[in-house]
């Protein structure tokens, strides 16, 4: 049977040249890159390097590159670390209902220690308006912060036009960047962000590796206290390994992206078509302004875990909602602020391919899927009578 | 030249094995565990079989581990876990000063928030002392935090007398047990402690894994929000080929300590004896009740820095304090709180044998050593004269 793995966005498969790389920190370079001799100096020295890589990805000084451990532990630096900073000016935070949850839980904590979070809503297509944002600063806020995209929808938010409205009010930005990284060209410095978020396994490099860059002169708290590696601003024994790879990820990210994004587009857009042709099943996110690996879907009546299991009975690997939350079988949040109903929420599903997929894969897919769908709703206790109506239209604008 | 790593506190050699354990998580089996398919499956079963075997390591169950990142994770998360959990009931915590930095700083960032800290003494062995325990609680106090071992001087402490005065004013007890698993053995349930830290390349497993033991019934604030990942309590994409060869790691390390500890024992005895020859050389820590592979002492008349320049030169690694402060140019807060002196403490080195040593490195350390440190007193303008004073031995003892 085909394999068709179309979940990128949950994690990617490790480059070959990235694990290679990797391996000799796993054996005879073990060192603490704190130690003074050979072994620690080699081990500081690759660290050095790997930052140099992620920072060119991004277009940001090496400097201003922190290692974390994950893309959910440079969101939860980013939002805890400039709360804590700057709680002296203010307690107010702005942050959109189509976050991850990395953001979502990190700043429900923040309210419950005393700070005050403006939810800012979406339109239909996930997109948080610039004006939104403007009317929501007041003199206590103190940050904001907005995915570049989300991994459920796809929707790449106008980052550049926040943060010109939030220069004007002197308040920083921070865009999660975890599912953009490496998906999309990123110019931190033309996007104008303050902080940004990444995680390698988002573009074939290792788990255990993310890294939140933060502009020169941000004043930010640690997350994790403890010794000097990071510039003091994240403790803990560097993961050598992790670190080096994401480093080269980010090396060959920069060299592939554009090749990628067509390869990927391609596919996508097939995919798009393809199931947009099946009836009742409905495009979420932004039709075109999405990030170029990604398509999503609500299928009517039925429901996405179901789908997943018989899609992965053909060797079809895909996601309902966001992986982090696929055991909660609760409607998207996502889906809900950009008015999806609720039962029309509960057929989520998301397709992401990668330069592992060819043309031939989503060929496969678009002969099952249609099968899949049909089957599902042949059992479906909703779906009785669904073709005489034309409800899903309506369901899918929220109205 | 002979190649003898004596920084087995700072980081070991991964075991090939363990390295092996890991590589398919790198390669076809790159699932994320939340992924509802066979490649998201056999993730998480392969962290649930690691968490066994971590758990096992320190006789605990399975669901009382946490996977974090690094022990300076678990240590940060006990401590800012606990007091948030508790600030409604107190928000006093007692902390020894023979901490390692992931500790001492978050306590202080934890009384930068409004929380009171005491900081209990030590004798001149780095003993804390549970009568002292006793007097610092109060109605207040929410948290006590003692390391197990300390690595810069390696002696244990007397945790399991801590956790009965602990238990009789009901106040719960985290050991930084990050020095220790894998050194000596580790039954929590018999220790007592409701919270003890672990990593993994403390004892041949990679770096980018350590894990927290939080006793059953024990509420704690996560330090990492996100996703429903360890339970709700740590989010994030698992790092899963490092939490499998943590797994693989405790499951050998559980297998080999008695013989490692003899092993260890040995060698580290010989060194031990050597050294203290030195004349004006000083062990430091506790002279029997220590980290089996453990050898400190402070040199008189010359610098920790130097001495690890000149040992590398010669092809032995060892460290001047913790590694996470050897940047940091200062005398030893640790060693300055057993009533060593300033200038005495500035020639701090730790010898940490392990498995990878053999007696004739110790033999070629012990010819090397005593001309290295004559060498650099020679040199030393703070040596003059040292032949003709006894002050050393007043020195160690802070008198």
């Amino acid at each position: 049977m085909r394999k068709c793995y179309f979940d990128h966005v949950a994690t990617n498969p490790l480059l070959p040249e990235v694990f290679d790389a990797m391996v000799p920190f796993f054996k005879e370079d073990f060192g603490n890159p704190l130690s003074v001799y050979e072994l620690g100096i080699k081990a500081r020295d690759v660290i050095e390097n790997a930052r140099i890589s992620v920072a060119a990805l991004i277009n940001a000084k090496p400097s201003s590159i922190v290692f974390t451990s994950s893309g959910a532990e440079a969101n939860n630096f980013a939002l805890k670390g400039i709360a804590l900073a700057k709680q002296n000016q203010g307690k107010h935070l702005i942050v959109s209902r189509v976050e991850h949850h990395s953001i979502l839980n990190t700043a429900r904590s923040l309210e419950k220690m005393g700070f005050v979070v403006t939810w800012l809503p979406v339109d239909k297509y996930g997109l948080v308006d610039p004006e939104v944002v403007k009317k929501a600063i007041v003199k206590e806020t103190i940050l904001i912060s907005i995915t570049h995209a989300s991994s459920e929808i796809g929707t790449l938010e106008p980052i550049k036009e926040i943060v010109k409205i939030a220069k004007e009010k002197k308040v920083p930005l921070h865009a999660d960047g975890v599912a953009t990284t490496g998906n999309i060209p990123i110019d931190v410095k033309e996007l104008g962000v303050d902080l940004y978020s990444m995680a390698a396994h988002q573009f074939y490099g290792p788990k255990g590796a993310g890294a939140l860059y933060v502009k020169e002169g941000i004043r930010i708290v640690p997350l994790i206290y403890g010794g000097i590696q990071e510039g003091g601003r994240r403790a803990g024994t560097e993961n050598v390994p992790a670190i080096v790879g994401m480093g080269k990820a980010a090396e060959i990210t920069s060299r592939d992206l554009n090749s990628r994004i067509s390869h990927c587009k391609l596919l996508r857009d097939k995919i798009i078509d393809g199931v947009s042709k099946i009836p009742n099943v409905y495009l979420t996110g932004h039709p075109e302004n999405r990030l170029p690996h990604h398509a999503s879907f609500v299928v009517e009546f039925i429901e996405g875990e179901a789908m997943l299991l018989m899609l992965a009975m053909k060797g079809i690997y895909a996601a309902s909602g966001s992986a982090c939350s696929s055991k909660a079988l609760k409607s998207s949040p996502i889906l809900l602020s950009m008015g999806i109903q609720s039962a029309l929420a509960q057929g989520s599903v998301v397709f992401s391919v990668g330069i592992d997929n060819t043309l031939e894969d989503v060929e496969y897919f678009l002969n099952e899927f249609p099968q899949i769908v049909n089957r599902l709703r042949e059992m479906s206790p909703f779906a009785k009578g669904w073709k005489t109506g034309a409800e899903g239209d309506k369901c899918y604008t929220g109205g």
